[in-house]
This record gives C-alpha cells, structure tokens and sequence, in this order.
C-alpha cells in the first residue's frame, strides 16, 4: 500500500474529522454508465472533488446524467469535459478509451491525473499513453466492483466500498500523483493496491474474465437445448443456474472488448480450465467417487477464506431474500384414501 | 397441476383459514441435513403433520436434531423412525437412498406415502422401488431449493417457498397419494409439478448438475494456478469469481452421488457446453467482436426471464448487501505536487 491505512477498518479518530478540503478541484468524467455514475455519486457524498463535470456520447444518457443530477455540468464532448479538470476518469469501454485519450489530449491542464475503469490494463496503457502529454500524469485504475446493471440510473454511491481498486501506473508515474488518486478511490470507500498492467490480466483473467466466459456459455449453452424448453430452463434454475444469468447478463459491449483486448490471458487460463475439466469429466465417466469427492472437498475452502477476509457475504445464497411462507394452513378440498 | 392452485399467490379467501388437520398422522424425516431440518421447520410451522419422528446415521446429528427440538422423537435407526409414520420422506444423499428403502421397508405401515428429496432420479427409482412393498405409495420427489451451507442448524422453515418441487411417480402411482404429497409441499409454500424421472434428469443435468460442475472446476482452477496466488483470488473475487464459489461450496457428498447417479444426462450436456465454449474460444482467439457481442446480448433475456417468474431476486448482485460509505471526508496526511 502506498499510504498509511485509510481504509474504513483501519481509520482512527481522524477519520471522524469533517471539513477537509476536496482532493480535486475538477472531476470529469468521460462516460457515465454503473461505473461512471456511481463514482459520481460517491464522490459528491464524501466532498472528494468541488466540481464535477461528465460527458457521454449519447445525448439520451446526457440528458438521463443532467436529469438524475449527477454532475454539476454536463457537456456535449469530451474535449469540453477534460478542460480545466484536475482528475479525468475514462469510463467506457475497454476497446474505446485510446480514442478518448486521443480527444482529450490536446485539452488537459498541465498536471491533471488521466485514469480509467477498465477491466483490462495492458492493452490500456498502450492504447491510452501514447496520446497523452508528458505534463498530465497517466494512473490507469480498476475498481474490482459492479452488478449486472448498465446504465446512468443502475449506480450507487456505496459500490466500491470494501472493494478493491487496483492502480497500475507505468514505470515513472510521479508517486505523489499515484497517492493522490489513492487516496480519490479509498475516499470512495475502497482498498487500493498497485501493480503491474501484466499482472492485473493475469489475476483478472481467472477471478473475473473466465468466470464471465463461462457463464455466458452456460446460459446460451441452456437456452439452445432441444430436450429442455426454456420454460423448464427458467422455472427450475434455482438449482445453481441462476447464480450464473446474473453475471452473463453483464453488459455486452464491456466484455466483447475485455475478450478482445485480454485474449493471451484468458486463453491461457482457458486452457487450464479445460484440463481440469477434462479430468472432473473422466471421474465422472469412470464412476469414480473418491477422485469427485476428494475435489469438492477441497473447494469449500476457497468460499471460506472469501467471506473472511470480507469479500462476500457469509449469509446463505448471498443473502437472498427468501418470502414468507404461506399465512395459515390450507384447506384440503379433495378425497385422500387413507388407510389408517 | 395436480390439485386447484393452492400456491400463496393463487389462494382465495379459504386460504386463511385456520385450524385445518394436519395432512399426516406422523411424518418420519430420515437424515436431518439442510432439506431434512428445514422440512421439518416448515411442516411444524404450518401444522402440516401431528408429530414429526426423525433419524440420522451419526449420533452426533441426532444429538443436535434433538437440541434442536426440530422433532417430537428421535430414534436411532430407520427402521424405528418408519414404523407407524404415515410419510417416510429419505433425506439423505442419492447414493444411499435404496439402502434406506430395504431398511424401512418392513417396517412401513399400510398405505405409508414413501417419498425422497434426490437431486436425481432415475436412479432413485431404480434404487428403492424394488425393497418397497405394494401396500405403500412410492411417490420421489424433489425440492429444486438449498443452500450452499449443510447440517440440521442451516435449515429454516422459509427454503421452499416459491421454489418448485418435482414429483416423478412412477406409472401406475395412485393418484391421490400424488395429490397429498404435492399438498404437503404447497403447504410447505413450493409449486408443485409432476413429471417423468427420465426427464427431471436431463432438465435439472443442464438446471443444476452442470453449473455446479463447472463452478467447482473454476475454483479448483483458480486454487492451482502458480502465476495468481491464492491471496489474490481471494482478493479480487468480487470479479465475478465469488459467485461460483457458493456454489462450488456445496454439499461434498452430496454432489459426488448426484454425478455418479446423473453421469448420462450430465455428460451429454458437459458434451454441447464443450461444443459451445470452443466456439467462444475460437471468435476470441479470431478476435471476432460480433459473434462475441451476439452471444452476450441474448443470454441477458434468460437472466430477466429468471427475475420476471420470481426465481431470483430483482435487486442488483442478488441484493447483496453494501456498506455505507466511510463517515466522512479522510484527513489527508501527504503532500501533493499540484501544479494548477
């Protein structure tokens, strides 16, 4: 960590204090779906920025982002949005962001902080950098944090936190820039950790982009078959399959350009997945139960250390709601042979 | 359906009526697990039958089943739990479940409805047909509910309601037995519907059995890899990752039985998920943006159809809970270069 401990569990009496001045003066933000806005929303309730300035390419989302309030200005591009601004965050999709880095360029304040959302980082860096001015400073971030909503309306100021938001700036990034933007994002409620674009691919590849994957194939693999209708698919799906729809019904154009822009990653985890598979498969052809039972053993654990350390829910099905059960006893309007 | 629809939506005025008789004398739960315990909640918490006498392989279970108070009498094997009851309802994994059947089998009163609550089966049929005598009414059943957490503590009396359960009688069941036991599960708050074991099979391979297959690969993948450490996983699972470790946190034995039981139909399955993954694989590997866009915009129809019947919750990451933000403004104890 790059800081003393901020976070919402290490804070001492300090973080009670009020009245502190906001990090940046000017926030723009380039796109303003869940991630957009909810950073929006955020940054207003906790004072992090004085002014907030968002833009969107659709003027149907612009008027929806002046609409709900969201920023202080909404403006029509996203050369008008970067001017003047302290801190520029990219949140659009992964494949668009060098074109908005390309837009923006010619317009940053000398010493602004540029950024990003995206879920991949390598192929950001080199997409975003080569546009940038020496005198911005360049601090790609992702905020590890999201739901199946799309959309200005589907944010919400207490996403990121407890969350994780990983920086990964390039070699020769000002430090000073790196904690300031650290400290923009545990302001947000979220721990901050630094690394390499490589490694984040790589981490993100197995711990969001595979489990995205697959459960996109699973639901369409459902939705195809010819024994099953997709009534049956629907009505029975609490047997496991719903917990997958939700994640396959993340926003589309954000994960074809994750696919895209982190293919050697995913492939090479693919790869290992569809060994393990392969092996699973075997046991279950061979009968062989010990091999099955000696593997799902083992995997409860995992679940556990996630609900340890915070990242998830230690209530049952994640805390899902479960109704009532019927107000009073039936009546029994028919016949029962009962032989008694 | 089998009987008026007596589901708690479809209910008129009779429904809150009180005072009914219970459906059965004396239900017999044999193993008191997540189903059992929770069967034995919600039947005492709609007076659905007079007296409930459990039983479980370990006397450590039974111990707690009686701390508990979850029964009016635990004995100590399943011969003496059958005698007299009018329900026998075999609460223990597939595997087990013909054993069962040859042990209660002498002991089963006269016109005794003889149910189970498999995940699969045919070969719940297969298993315990044969030991039952013709006297009693063999009627398997299966409640599509559950947690990812075991034992008689994480039952409560709420888990079937609005969930389906099965009912698979084979050929020649006498209808009214059929009709009470669905009526026992509507009290319980479940929709009830009938259909072939055959089918249940192949319908809950691609519903249930092959999510968590693929859920407990994933997490065995993401455990072993030497580039991501186990730390990181944990980490950032809020990826998406952590999702398929509820699942992949079930029931060991459980699921070992419910694959050797099920391996045809989840074999087939596993076989056109394969298909389907390879083709995924291959447009990213291609860099086929369009097939990968097509494919992640019609899965989400299947995610609100899932919403749109009551199967899973509306609310954004299954309604998660998110903790506030941080109280206030953190104090800002480093200096930044700013060059405005």
């Amino acid at each position: 960590m790059l800081l003393a401990d901020l976070s919402p569990m290490g804070r001492g009496k300090a973080g009670i204090m009020t009245g502190q001045t906001p990090l940046f003066n000017r926030l723009a933000l380039i796109g303003v779906g869940l991630i957009g806005s909810s950073i929006a929303r955020a940054a207003r309730a906790q004072g992090a920025v004085r002014e907030i300035v968002a833009t969107a390419r659709s003027p149907a989302t612009r008027q929806r982002v002046a609409e709900l309030g969201l920023a202080d200005q909404v403006v029509e591009n996203n050369a008008a949005a970067a001017a003047g601004a302290d801190l520029v965050i990219a949140c659009v999709p992964v494949g668009v962001c060098g074109e908005v880095a390309k837009e923006v360029a010619p317009h940053l304040k000398r010493g602004a902080i540029v950024s990003d959302v995206g879920s991949v980082k390598a192929t950001i860096v080199r997409d975003m950098a080569p546009h940038l001015p020496a005198a911005v400073h360049f601090v790609p971030a992702h905020p590890v944090a999201g739901t199946e909503h799309s959309g200005p309306e589907a944010g919400f100021a207490e996403l990121f936190v407890g969350r994780w938001c990983i920086l990964t700036p390039p070699q020769g990034t000002e430090p000073a820039a790196v904690d300031r933007l650290a400290a923009f994002w545990r302001l947000l409620g979220a721990n901050v950790e630094t690394m390499a674009a490589d490694h984040h691919d790589l981490v993100l590849a197995i711990t969001s982009h595979l489990p995205h994957l697959i459960a996109y194939t699973i639901v369409g693999t459902a939705d195809e078959l010819a024994e099953v209708t997709r009534s049956e698919v629907l009505k029975f799906s609490a047997g496991g399959f719903r917990d997958f729809t939700r994640i396959a019904a993340s926003d589309p154009t954000m994960w074809r350009d994750v696919f895209l822009a982190n293919k050697d990653a995913v492939l090479e985890m693919l790869g290992t997945f569809n060994e393990d598979l392969a092996q699973l498969t075997r046991a279950i052809r061979r009968g062989d139960g010990e091999a099955l039972f000696e593997h799902f053993k083992r995997t409860r654990a995992i679940r556990r250390g996630i609900v340890e350390i915070g990242q998830d829910s230690p209530a049952p099905d994640f805390g899902r709601a479960h109704p009532g059960l019927p107000a009073a006893p039936l009546p029994r309007p028919y016949a029962v042979s009962d032989e008694n």
